[in-house]
């Protein structure tokens, strides 16, 4: 594996850290065959105590096979004090901040590299405006979840300040841009344990 | 604090972790000024290398003040190799399923709580679909994000079977659930570092 990679290194171009060759053969794969871009991410919670849960991610499905890590990332919610929890870990609305900077950033970085775009540094401040009445069902006009969100990027770029605007388009083509930004249809079954 | 928390609990009533008392107390607050109710929450991300980028998420600002733990939550995004990274951490689209996890467990015991239901156990699988051939701009009929999540809460609780399907409903009264499932808007900005 190692001596793959090495010679990947060699003979491949990479660009931002991204082994563009790589990301090149993917998409012919994936015309050739378009069930190779079926993924299934995962991800598996527990309840603990209060605002405080666990949740382990490890397997997923994609290029036509189930994949997993040597080992699972763990990961845990809890409120802070304020909200009635301990701070054992950040809470589920601050993830959400975190899975919307990392999945704008690496889509900016990964689309600059195919497009040959050398960056620098990215590094980005989220900000998330959330009217706690909507939790608490205490306004019909107050919705549950963030009211908007603000994403300012500071960008150290081959060629700034002219693509700016260039990168500010090619981050909105995030995952998670579009999961935040456009509705996601969510199926719940609650069964007994 | 240490001693206001050991009074609060024996005089409190506390219902899975939840300080039922102080969540009252909260909404009694709220009626009387709603700016209590405005929270702002914030991370900030800087990336490391390709698919590899890092949050801290601390800072907030909550019942009329601003506030801050002890120590920032770090916490890694990286894309497993399939997808050109090197598993250096989950990756954005896992991290939603944790947050939506997290938050329809937290909103199912919180307002579980409230009505004096008691839970014993909650555990969740969630899976979500995702075409990468939306991210490579490979057709216009498939979006970037998640096509549909699957989320399957098993719970051991008092007076289930007959609870389960309040339980459901509770539960899609989270934050991160309406941010899945209906459009949140965000404004970016880029800047020149």
């Amino acid at each position: 594996m190692s001596e793959q990679t090495a010679t990947n290194l060699t003979q491949d171009l990479v660009v931002n850290g991204v082994n563009v060759t790589q990301l090149i053969d993917t998409v012919g794969l994936i015309k050739e065959n378009a069930d190779i871009a079926d993924f299934k991410f995962r991800a598996t919670n527990k309840w603990i105590n209060g605002g405080h849960n666990r949740s382990e991610i490890n397997e997923y499905h994609g290029a036509l096979q189930e994949m997993s890590r040597d080992e699972a990332f763990v990961m845990d919610n809890d409120e802070p004090p304020v909200l009635l929890g301990q701070d054992n870990g950040a809470n589920p609305v601050e993830y959400v901040l975190h899975a919307l900077a990392g999945c704008m950033t690496t889509t900016m970085v990964y689309k600059a590299a195919l497009l040959g775009i050398k960056l620098e540094e990215v590094e980005s401040e989220l900000e998330g405006d959330l009217d706690l009445r909507g939790f608490l069902e205490m306004s019909d006009d107050v919705r549950n979840g963030y009211k908007n969100i603000r994403v300012n990027f500071k960008v150290k770029a081959e060629g700034a300040p002219e693509r700016l605007k260039q990168l500010e388009k090619l981050c909105m083509g995030s995952p998670v841009f579009d999961i935040v930004t456009n509705p996601v249809p969510v199926t719940i079954t609650v069964n007994e344990k």
